[in-house]
């Protein structure tokens, strides 16, 4: 048996993990899956409720959990709190609790939908990225921080550090993953600035040497972020840190124009994993039945291969996704003319049927 | 009279600051301007002289000059030297140095080479963004700093760390900036992470009551980046720190399909400034005669209007840059079919005969 913890979030996040549910329970029917649903509170939702974006009984559940399935979080409601019970405190909290160190964020063009990119097709036609962030260490969790008075102003600062083993781990999960697609990584630092992603260049090249059949290049940071807009398809697999990871996956899922078709899964030492859209609330739709449950979906893919060890239902799953593109259906953050507008439950009913 | 240094650097910098030369020899001699010329050493040349990328000599004679036009430094000749005589570090100490803390990055869409781009010309036809970067401070600068050896390994560590009177004048900077411009400016951050960027959300949003016609709005980086490639029209001015700005500003330059095009001017308090272009050294296509000279002539245009209150010969020269690309003279890099290409000298010399 394989638990599930279900954390729907704030704004669209409770609509999309609805259809991602439906289409579970689809897959269930279908492979005869032995799961047990447990549910709990994060971000918003779960101040609102206990006064903690990140409540003691979620986090308990969460470890006990094999794979989460997360919604979204955050909304203009909660943005006057105090930093600490901010919606993405939580989501901090959470990665960082159970180890979620390895961030995978494909960045994949579906021909179905090449139009929406605002690229050139021929720039971006046939685009598979896969960005592999790392996610409980760099600046994001580094001390000192904070912001102090000093000679009579305010002065604010971060620290940006990794360890060697933090280093190690992640580019093994890079280049582990590359072994299955292209076999080339490309691993974002600042080098020629930065004193810890010199290191962290360093650590990468060491342990490459275990993986003699990956091509391994080095590029700034800066650079990376124009490469991308100049020729997104020279990348295979690109591994980086915390802050950068943000930056370029963001990046690179647009570079699709449908960040709303794009998952991502975050996983610990022992593939247990955080599933969830690349995409943001979007407190200003929701609750309107509008929005786009296909990133869910197949983050509830990537749930399956990844922590399930079924990559049979997560081809499944995508392989109903495909389907119901192919057949026109189209939520209105990728609806075009001549394919067929339909709602939040509308696509996740006919990915199901699909299935 | 103006006195301006002139550091050509490395890779295609002599070549393309040669021609800047030239331009600037027919602005003489139209416009009776009085300058004097010196010349200095910087990045791996310098080093290859006197074992250092920011020679004394340099920095004293730049410290005489009311400008500086800079080619490009670096290469792979001077990859491997110990860090501190490596090319860029001669580069951050010149900044550092001079205090030219308020480095401004055009990305403007050429209509003549609307074509360059990879985005759809109905995303970037008539771009004009400009990005206002803090150049001297941040994670740059930063200390405590290095690589140490803590529980049996390596440790690499940098610190991100602004005042607040350091984020005020770069604000200032880009609210004067986009008061001769389209009056918006979009500040950005990672306020819901790092301390030092909530610190800067709040700053620049005080300074910001000083400038009532401003429509200040804050976005945090990794939404920028996507927003640059999803609709940049949406910018008018971006004012970011010292890594934040250089992600973006490249990303964003690239968005115009002719990163050879972009000049960069880094300011003092005083308006004395470093101009240079926004690519590099290039040094695969070094003396070859092919490198684009047009960034390196628009940025002796910035220098005309920032440094030397010349806002007239500025015009000028960018008008000139206009009329040969009008006439369909095109370098290798934004060479296409129908246009002539041209090299370097010849780019240079059109430029000077339309002056
Ligand atoms: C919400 C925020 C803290 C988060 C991050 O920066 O990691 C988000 O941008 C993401 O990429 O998942
Ligand atoms: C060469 C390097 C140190 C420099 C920087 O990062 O500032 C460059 O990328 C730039 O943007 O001028």
């Amino acid at each position: 048996m394989s638990r599930i913890l279900v954390l729907p979030g704030d704004g669209i996040g409770p609509e999309i993990v609805d259809e991602a549910l439906r289409v579970l329970e689809a897959a269930q029917a279908r492979f005869g899956l032995d799961i047990e649903l447990d549910h709990g509170l994060v971000g918003g939702a779960a101040c609102d409720a206990e006064g903690d974006p990140l409540p003691e009984g979620t986090l308990e559940k969460a470890r006990a959990a094999d794979a989460i399935l997360f919604g979204s979080i955050g909304g203009p409601k909660w943005d006057k709190l105090e930093r600490d019970k901010r919606p993405e405190r939580g989501l901090l909290r959470l990665r960082s609790s159970l180890g979620l160190f390895a961030n995978l964020r494909p960045a994949i063009l579906f021909p179905q939908l090449a139009g929406a990119s605002s690229l050139k097709p021929e720039v971006v036609s046939g685009l598979d990225i896969l960005i592999v962030r790392e996610l409980t260490g760099g600046i994001y969790f580094g001390q000192p921080r904070g912001i102090k008075e000093e000679n009579g102003e305010r002065v604010g600062f971060n620290t940006y550090v990794y360890t060697e083993s933090e280093m190690k781990r992640i580019a093994r999960v890079a280049f582990d993953l590359a072994m299955q697609r292209g076999k080339r990584v490309c691993s974002v630092d600042k080098a020629n600035v930065l004193e810890v992603t010199e290191l962290w260049k360093e650590v990468v090249t060491e342990e490459a040497k275990a993986y003699p059949e990956i091509e391994l290049s080095h590029m700034y940071v800066d650079n990376a972020a124009m490469q991308l807009v100049r020729a997104p398809k020279q990348f295979d697999v690109i591994v980086t840190g915390n802050l950068f990871g943000d930056i370029l996956s963001d990046e690179a899922a647009m570079l699709t124009g449908s960040i709303g078709m794009l998952p991502s899964a975050s996983l610990d030492e022992n593939r247990k994993g955080l599933y969830e859209p690349c995409h943001g609330s979007a407190p200003d739709i929701a609750g309107q039945g509008i929005a786009n449950p296909l990133a869910t979906i197949m983050s509830l893919a990537m749930l399956m291969r990844y922590s399930l060890q079924r990559g049979d239902v997560a081809d499944a799953i995508e392989a109903a996704v495909e389907k119901v593109l192919d057949q026109g259906l189209r939520t209105a953050d990728i609806h075009t003319e001549g394919s067929r507008k339909v709602s939040t439950g509308e696509m996740g009913a006919a990915v199901a049927e699909a299935l």
